[in-house]
């Protein structure tokens, strides 16, 4: 089988060489291999899966669902299965946040949602330029791929799609405040930077190494940009879905995205499925104007309604916050023992460790990697380990990761 | 529920208006609204059911499957089931045709596949220009819409995507040839029109109004773009996986595109997957050049691996092409009859009837979806009614739909 | 000092290796190098001295001006002699055909010129698609560049400038309408060209080799334009001030321009200077908008009026009349007698000889540079000689080049 | 003739607004106008006048170069005129600089040597972005006026055009280092910023307020470019020729740009002329990829050959200097006495008196110009006074205009 892969499968998979295995099996934290070896999930399928892997609620609701024969795939024709996911979505999710967002269905990947909001902002404004931060990553169809700092070395392959980088907090250090630069290029004439459409962002910077925006900054960016007609998309991809301890990133902070962008766990199952939230006032598309043939993707809104059970009480919540601790306390005294270690960081179940350098980081996976691990590097240096285990994840097998992890950077 | 859906889901979506009614359940070709109501589909999901609704040997795998616990979500990770689609799809597909491609896991949306290919050709010949033809659709993130020729009026909302739209055959009518304005323009010197990476074509533009590209002129243009170093990318999203009676559109003409884009019908379930196939000599990606949390889903991969059924022998295009016989022979009695009626044409099950004006064809449709039929109409003026049943469809429901169309055109 | 030359100056250098000796004085229709050598001018300057070198009233109306210590330089402020320039402008050229425009002093280059009027149709219309043709030239900045069809090889060097080319009169030769092209692209929906601000063309192009529109294109273009609310840029660069047998080319189709841009001979004596004449109600700029430090260049302005003394009555058009037939004439012999010609053509003092290849055409040049004749190559494929000598050229030295051309031609 | 000019020049002029007087002669540091009243020149065209209008030197050479017959128009043909300036450029400015740059003759506008620059930097390094820095200004057409920052309210009209701005020293203020930011931002891995062709600077930005950059920032981006293989464009189109002290702006840093656009005062009579230097290195022009009509217009060489006399030895750069600490004096003296002057600065002679805000500014101005003073207004928010005096006024002249804006200050 091997040997066909290399024939017919692109040399442009990656993490088939960082994970050299062949998978065949999963159940909540564990995936199994072709030869029976197992592997507990710190990886989630990069924030796909914060149910964890076939979860069995969600499971047995997506066999009834095919067994009933009920309409798989409708494009946006009203059916049954979307009408009754945006009742609960709306009672569930939005309501009790006090939020009134109307809801689009957009191509079911990440990188259509931010597409379809780029085109939305533009539209709303009339302005053309979007602003993006360092170290973000927003997806690889050229708008997305653009708007992500980490692409900067593809960027010269497409035209230029209008993007003006600003600093995230802390990318500069800390002589450099990066919401005084923001206010002076923006509201300063002559710097040069037109007044943009919107600013995109990630509360919780995944793939930009596990940066987790301060909440002072995030409302004071919230009113600079109301205060400037700016108008603000949370791309709250991965971060969004439980991963940072609340349904929405932003909740921490109290503020209100004008646009948010759902995707990778919406589904609750792996399936794709993509959400673009936006406040009702900007909801301004004639029909048709941004369309695809997967839109509402009713598997997965069959498995993402399910999944909003999780989220009827904050028993899930606290759930993960206990999580949260008991990893912050171990990785904290990791970081005493570990002289490789340069930090440890992280919010909800999104942690990062920062090592001296990306061979260091490198090593530390693979070694996890043969032990029975999954888990990925990230960062813009390649030198941040990233945990990100399923939400669900059993304390017994979070204990036992965590265990891996401090002797694979001690040894 | 009504009423919910004015309040939460975006004013975008389009098909809803079309066919105004709830669908609980389908099943082959026939979808049922929560009212009871029956509808024969000759729309097939937009091209994206060509095996019918819920297709019971696929529906039986995909449970299966799901029961198992098989990894439904792994990013690009290797899988038992991408294996074995690999390994079939070069066996079933590639193979007996004498194709040799090899295969990229895009995100799982057509537009996702053709962004990626405009990336690759640009890299590949280090040049910027893409050709597109007039009445064209490839989707709608920002490089798609750029690329499609229906979506003028939205093209100004983004920057310059370095397009370049040169008429499909027979666009100008008989006086001006396609093929000869478009040797002209590009290789004359100072035509204006540098050497392109690419053209990227449909050879049968369906939302631009069943328009069936001729053999001559596919020959011709894979035999100029061949001599000037363009890359032929043939978007074979609506029209490939049999629609026009063989897997590939391109199969009748006889030639080999450079890249060939697959997606809508390829997991036969009506599940997000997409395909790039490329000649192994353009397969120049880095590992991760370009990715997306739901390539290769794992769910579409096992239905995609058993639709790959249908073609172990020829039965099902001979299928196909008594069905198309059979739309022909009808299709070709009513435009005599109807004056209203101003071309039918078509190829395998995809053919369009053309109509005076727009709302001829709007109120003919609207009339069949009252009598229960799911039918859209298409075309640079709205003015042709597409006819796109599944490929599976019983010879009664193909009659019978025929007879409504012939009735509603007719009254 | 030419080994100074090869160090101080750049390679970018052309005419100088097309003409390679140094020249030091000039009168009428002569030039004279520093050994002595005179050259009869069928060059002109590239359409920059339509009266001749050093003309002797120009000569001294300059001469007059600067040692009056009048203003040379002041921008934009208001001069007295840009005020007498503006009045004899009005009354001379465009009161007598009826002309209402509105002047803006650009700065002194055509392709600022090009520039201005580039960005005002955008801002005009809020479109931004700008039409240039095929053979078309139009200047070396971004802009004008990207508007210039025989500069397809560098377009890529710059971002796109939302440029769309089509066919000029006669680019497809005969089997393919450029004006049937044009609207159906433009008038047809779904044809992928939107529409655009403007369309800018040469009535006569130059560099293009010599192409002559028909009046009966022009005028339906005028009218397709008008009926489309696209402005019609004529860039009369080259081809205004008298070159065709009227001040502007397009007078013999009896059109109106929205903007029509001069600059070349507009000073009479080879000075720069530019102007953008456009409609009074597209006049919507802010003061400032567009700029530059030498725009309404004085010393251009005191030549470009007295200038305007060969435009009191119609002696000049007559003369030009005159020497023109004379040419075609002598050229259509030519063409009878010579194997290598392949076609002459030409209006007022602009005539092209094409011949066989662009070897043979320089063979020519090359042949009579060194008897004593300044005249240049052009044309997409560099195979077109290009007669432009000064519009005041006696008819002594037109008979004696005409001899010279025939005799190099024939040898 | 003002109504005249109301109906015949376009509303884009702006200097007839803020001196609405019709001039008719000039001499050294003075205008006439047409009622006779006089004006002390603190503008000196924008900075074209560096040796006062019609000065006597230049004015002689003129006359006798016009009535000589010499070539006046030969676009980039070797002249006498051309060959005798590249010499006296080489052996005056460049060798006793220790500096080696080739000469290319752009179109005779600053903008066109800007434009020429970018086109250079894209080829030389096949990377697409500039940077260019807040309070910029480099001309107006498409390419400039993107890398203007006090054109930002202009930049929506045209297609982007691929440049990144950065703060100039001092932009920010004192907490934010421009240089540190520029090192994070382009040394930074995943930043979003690629690494740029080149960066386009002034030394002293001059409409963007006169702000004087410190030797070493200037230092520091030398060699940061440097070691990073970024190009280094230094626009020395308002600041060379002597402005702030030295003939090139930079010299005062010791640094050696790439490339060094010169243009305004060059020809020393405000006449038409640009050049750009650049490091024969970077010479990879082909023949003509660059050109334009008027290059190297031989009137604007006679006296720019005329005025490399006045850098023959020291005694104009100690004259500069002596009127600068007049100046200083004087202005700090002035800032001490008026509560609305918030900064004095400036270098040579280039200075900038701050107020309050920009109706003072304007106020000021305005009474000066009654009062018989041509002085402009300058910076992002117009509440710069710019003192900008031929280089060569008289003692008198300058303490007489100082004390006229001390006194329109001080009321």
């Amino acid at each position: 089988m091997e040997i066909l892969k290399v024939k017919r499968e692109s040399n442009v998979n990656s993490y088939a060489k960082a994970f050299p295995t062949v998978f065949e099996s999963s159940e909540g934290d564990i995936l199994t291999d072709h030869l029976g070896k197992t592997y507990i999930d710190f990886f989630s399928g990069a924030g796909a899966l914060n149910y964890g892997h076939n979860n069995p609620i969600l499971k047995k609701a997506l066999i009834s669902f095919i067994e009933s024969n009920a309409v798989v795939h409708c494009l946006d024709m009203d059916s049954k299965i979307k009408e009754v996911f945006l009742e609960n979505f709306d009672s569930v999710i939005l309501s009790p946040r006090g939020l009134n967002y109307k809801v689009q269905f957009t191509g079911p990947t990440g990188t259509n949602a931010v597409e379809a909001a780029v085109k939305l902002v533009r539209k709303v404004t009339g302005r053309k330029k979007v602003i993006a931060f360092t170290s973000s990553f927003h997806g690889m169809t050229a708008t997305s791929m653009a708007l992500s700092g980490l692409m900067e070395n593809q960027h010269a392959v497409n035209p230029s799609q209008d993007v003006v980088f600003f600093p995230y907090e802390g990318f500069l250090g800390k002589t450099i405040s990066a919401m005084e630069y923001m206010k002076l290029m923006i509201n300063s004439k002559g710097s040069g930077v037109e007044l943009p459409a919107a600013i995109i962002m990630e509360t919780v910077q995944a793939e930009g190494g596990v940066n987790v925006a301060g909440v002072k900054w995030l409302k004071e960016l919230r009113e600079f940009t109301e205060q400037n007609g700016i108008l603000m998309i949370v791309d709250d991809i991965q971060a969004g879905c439980g991963r940072t301890g609340s349904f929405f990133s932003f909740e921490r902070a109290g503020i209100v995205p004008d646009i948010v962008l759902l995707s990778k766990s919406i589904s609750g199952y792996g399936l794709p499925l993509s959400l673009l939230l936006m406040k009702p006032q900007f909801d301004i598309w004639k029909p048709g104007e941004h369309n695809g043939t997967f839109r509402s993707n009713n598997l997965a809104l069959c498995t993402a309604n399910t999944a909003l059970g999780f989220w009827k009480d904050d028993a899930f919540e606290k759930d993960i916050l206990h999580k949260s601790e008991i990893i912050s306390t171990r990785l904290n005294a990791l970081r005493q023992q570990a002289k490789v270690v340069t930090d440890v960081r992280g919010i909800g179940l999104i942690w990062g460790i920062e090592f001296t350098d990306k061979s260091v980081a490198k090593k530390v996976a693979d070694e996890l990697f043969s032990q029975g691990m999954l888990i990925e590097v990230c960062g813009n240096n390649d030198n941040v380990l990233k945990l990100l285990s399923p939400l669900t994840i059993s304390i017994e097998n979070l204990e036992k990761g965590l265990t891996m992890i401090k002797n694979a950077v001690l040894t």
